[in-house]
């Protein structure tokens, strides 16, 4: 049968990507995919963040291989390993310390969404109250549990029952004249606010599937501030902007801020391999054993891939690198793309073209994959073009990209 | 830092395993899982059925490597791939149509319990109704929805929430007059039963965690009319009796059933790799593009394996093996355990030895431990000792585990 | 306007009654009804069991017009008044302290599912769960968490959310070889039950609008004595069954069991008046004042009425009357209906005949209106013919009416 | 036994207002009270508007002696009735018409709550949908459904479940630059508000409970505009300020908007008697009969006092006189109350006095039962002392009571 036939056959109609992408693709390299034909692209998606240090990263590889071809054990729940005890201790020691933080680990099912449901249990635990505050905006997972702090409708409607336990907050983007910050302050003390006090605020401290808001430092430390003075957990959900994405490798250390939970995928898996963490405070550590589960949260291969990843951005000072190409992109940006026309916003490698209307984006992002770029969307009526490239892409591709898409942005917003 | 200090330093409260089996393991094949002090263990556990066709499976093995050599692409969200393609069309053509089936296939977040929770939203959105029926007895999985299913008491406890939208219904081997069907058929024609008509009825054929339940084809069928009259959907979770465990891939073909949704994970993943898959009849395919997704539900790492893994089974003719050695462990099990201290019951190659007591089991598996032999328990008061080897494991590996369980019991039980 | 005319035009929908008794009345006496056009009706439903001491009893009639006249305090919050003073030692003295019962008085808004909502906020409160155990067949009022635990179809499908923590038990009498006590003990012991353990249990000794089952004295100590060894409240919700309907004023009385919460409504308000009450052990009484409250918890006049109707009770022995009434109803209704073609089952002065088919019961009910009888219907499809005559109903009426009963019973089920 | 020390000995400890007015209370006339001792009050909370026409209101209580003289139907559920009929026509041809309204009526449990709770079921039912939106500082009732609306703190707490399905909306006066209309706007516009669309916002045109806050017409019009515009149905709470409170029938007139669903109680009675109904516009009437129902529904005395209370306020002009008294309470409370010391808020004869502190307006409203006069707390911290005097309290007497409060409030706040 032909490929593209095969799917439309046998796969389910929840399919996505390969609708806007309708190519199938066969390698990677880098910053480039290959399809069947051979055609390359430009990948400024990125698995939405999944492979910050590009794709087949040689490095990581060999890794993988050498680990493969050794029989080491690729299944092993939750058991101790050679491979765990390496990166537990290489996170510990390189990442946490350095950074002055001295988090417990928790293996999770490999997804981010599962961190999440992890995060959320241990806060209501801790805690002993049933609600979670989260923002207006945000994106947590498909679970029921992370599906419930997801804000856009379309996935919301997915669930088939109530989200409930649950109060949304609006963004700091969202009010002009609203203070979020005194706005909760309100909540919690006002004695008819008809509120629950939550046992966690959850947030990303860049939305990413929101639109590319990026909050800024200070209101990050007034949240923190907040949740100090009233007994609240701040999560801090760093699956899509974690792993050196905003140019630390986790996005609130800008903000000089300790969240007391923190939940990671994505990149964590070096090279695309399905993992995630979720991080927290020694003394929160209050689970008993296998209270959170499954099969998979010893996913071996990836854990070797996590280590590989994590020495990968350290020794070729990946953060570094970030804070540097942000720069350039910016300035590309902002040079090519009329203020009046689209909102240009972003940090580090995640940036937002936003052009206000979800057919624009959707005729952009159209013309980006037919001159050879894959690039996604995100935001209010997804009117929001989404750069991802990978941290390690070379300048000069970094450029050609950014050329494509603001010819795809002038050509569709006619400047 | 000594490796078993790091676990206990930096790893969470939450691991459970690692507690009953204390040592660090290195490498696996096959049957044998070693140590870093090159002790090796016969494993009768197989991550709970993730590693059906035995540890670094060579012919699989080699497809993971020779991909990654090629910089196959590894992480591609849902877009179409060439490895994505061929397992799709082997699955459908060379597993389902042989067996009468033409599900489509729905790649899902790469654990057990987000196939299920993909299930759970499409079978509720299917029939726009909210509440499940689960079996007293069951697992599930442990994110939200699911866990909502999941029936022992202290997975439920680490939710934080109530769980709601779930009548559990006694299990037919519960109560020894009650005939579960008819009990369920009140419930839904009794206009003052109180209890909602449910989207669906999720089972599992045989109980695993809730202490290896078989339940018999004319229950399986008496369920799948029920539904069929009450126009409920049947879904049949086969995470961890799928994938040839019980004899046929499908843990459901031997009571010729065909449910409206099905759930694999676990083994389907060829080698351990995290990997599940939702299956649905083509009518129910009422998905919105996207309507449930997450970042690693194209793992093609896991997808190579899983094709090769099915190639695998059906080459060496797996199902008859499972057949033939499920004689060979019952004969040895009946034989060996006096049927007055011990209730042995199973199919395939799961079985469980039922001993009564939680720390009789307890005791037994930690004997077996010391004497080379990992196996875990399952059950009310975990009083079942479960046995899961490969499926693959030589005759004379499975009657030397057998021999040091039995052993083992009978050192407990004192016979 | 024409006076059917005005309801027609004027009032909602959900009027019900008015539609199976389609006169206007305007005058009460005894157990006399009459219409606007002097038309005469036996009233054998008692407003479900509110006016147990007959229409406009004179004896408490004429305390009502002296308060009135006297212009003693009609609304008073839960302030403190000469009358509630009188009410609450007399209820006390006279009626508690005598069959060994010391309970709380709790006043809350004048209706059943109030005091039924009251109970169950202590229930939770005191023992810090939310769930709460209801039989089916049962019926507790129309608001939200009463409405809950209501098992009928229609009721619940108004409530437009999910009606949750509430798991309904069979009823004793739904499947013959289920031992319904032994059934919950598994529920509760069973760590796979996946069933919460509730704070209460509610039942009705005598489920009345379920279809009139009497629940047998062994199956009320057995369901205590479930209750007492697993920490769980047992309430009674006596609002149609309590106040002498069953031939002691409270329904339990004959199994000798003292319920822990026991709420009381319609004929506890002397003459029809609203008002309800919760009672419950002393050590039970943690409430934070106004936790619980509402406007009309203080209704004066319905408190007069209600030391009046107690005061008739007990001088009148109307539980005497009520038990020797009682054999009188079962031998007329045993003798004339034939035992195969209907059920009649009953206790005190709550009798049910059950022609097991709605169309026949409101044929009968509709013939019986016509002949100048008042009386509804109950239980599963509404085919049980329920019978509560007022407890004052002279001996001859009482004979009338039955008379008018088992006629258009006969004349419908053609024996 | 002594009175108090039958309260003391058999109430229960959720008694609360028998706290604050600690004397047993025996008759009642106009805005007088009289206890035990002789002692007289002014009665300057009326029952939380329970009898805004004065207690024992001669003209209505001499009805209710002709018709229990008269042995007129007590108790008749929702069977129709010579009363019932004369109310009806009265109130749509008298009340309603003359106002432009032309609601349906529908008798619901004789408490306010009861009648909330209709509401919701019935908005539910009509738009299908499950969230209701209700502002913070609103109170709207006690029973579960109502309860989940109803915004204070200690209220809540006593659900013993979580209370859902309700986003709480901040009040017009809460955040000095948030347009609250904007801002409810944007949560059902915004595509990732994660907020549900309601089927229903219920206000109170006065926060009386959350402390006196009136809300004005503009915003009023502007919820309707919203409602309009978004297919969402406003439900009014005129339990505690309809009934002529604010100087017209009901408080929306004001604003010239006719809300979907009115719910009114308290002083609907007429005298004191429980009482309450539900009004909808004919569109929105798709009830089944009985899907909402209660045994006190047709509480027929309260009927013919409901007619009578009507005919009193039409024929006295008791509108009128709200406006007319109105001023005079105003006046003399700014005159005697520096607006630096506290604020007065009101409009009609709903008034409140935010001492903003809550031992502060304790100490006064102590002083004023001290002195003679009963008037209670409310708002955040109980800081306000609410003014609720009988709308036909004589001037004199709203005078005298006024010094009372007046000199309260100057001796505890020193001026």
């Amino acid at each position: 049968m032909e490929q593209k036939k095969v799917f439309e056959t046998y796969e389910s109609e929840v399919r996505s990507y390969c609708r806007s992408f309708p190519s199938v693709f066969q390698k990677a390299k880098g910053s480039i995919i290959t399809d069947v034909d051979g055609k390359e692209y430009f990948d400024f998606f990125c698995g939405a963040g999944a492979v910050n240090y590009g794709h087949n990263n040689d490095v990581i590889k060999e890794k993988l291989i050498a680990y493969l071809q050794n029989d080491g054990i690729l299944h092993a729940l939750d058991m101790m390993t050679d491979s765990k005890s390496e990166f537990l201790e290489f996170f510990e020691e390189q990442v946490l310390k350095p950074r002055g933080l001295n988090y417990k680990v928790m293996f999770v099912g490999p997804t981010g969404t599962n961190g999440v449901e992890a995060a959320l249990k241990l806060a209501r635990k801790v805690k002993q109250r049933e609600s979670i505050w989260a923002l207006m905006g945000c994106f947590h997972g498909m679970t029921l549990a992370s599906l419930a702090l997801t804000s856009d409708k379309d996935s919301r409607k997915g669930a088939g029952i109530p989200l409930e336990y649950v109060t949304h907050i609006p963004a700091p983007y969202m009010f002009e004249n609203l203070d979020t910050i005194s706005y909760m302050e309100t909540l919690l003390t006002d004695d008819h606010s008809g509120v629950e006090k939550p046992a966690a605020l959850i947030i990303e401290t860049v939305q990413a599937e929101g639109g590319i808001h990026v909050f800024d430092a200070a209101w990050l430390q007034g949240v923190r501030n907040l949740c100090d003075r009233h007994d609240i957990l701040l999560i801090v959900d760093d699956i899509q902007v974690g792993c050196a994405r905003t140019g630390t490798f986790f996005s609130f250390e800008r903000a000089n801020i300790i969240p007391d939970i923190v939940v990671l995928s994505k990149s964590i898996g070096g090279i695309g391999l399905p993992f995630a963490l979720t991080l927290f405070k020694p003394e929160l550590d209050i689970w008993s054993p296998g209270e959170h589960n499954g099969t998979f949260r010893g996913n071996q291969l990836a854990i070797v891939a996590a280590k590989a990843g994590l020495e990968y951005m350290l020794k070729h000072h990946i953060e570094a690198e970030v804070q540097r190409k942000s720069i350039l992109i910016k300035d590309y940006l902002t040079k090519h793309i009329p203020s009046d026309k689209a909102s240009v916003r972003g940090i580090g490698m995640i940036w937002g073209i936003d052009v206000y209307c979800g057919e624009y984006s959707a005729a952009i992002t159209k013309k980006c994959f037919e001159n050879g770029l894959i690039i996604e969307r995100a935001g209010r009526d997804n009117s929001v073009v989404k750069l991802m490239p990978a941290l390690t892409i070379p300048d000069q591709q970094l450029l050609d990209g950014l050329a494509i898409i603001c010819q795809a942005v002038k050509s569709v917003l006619l400047f």
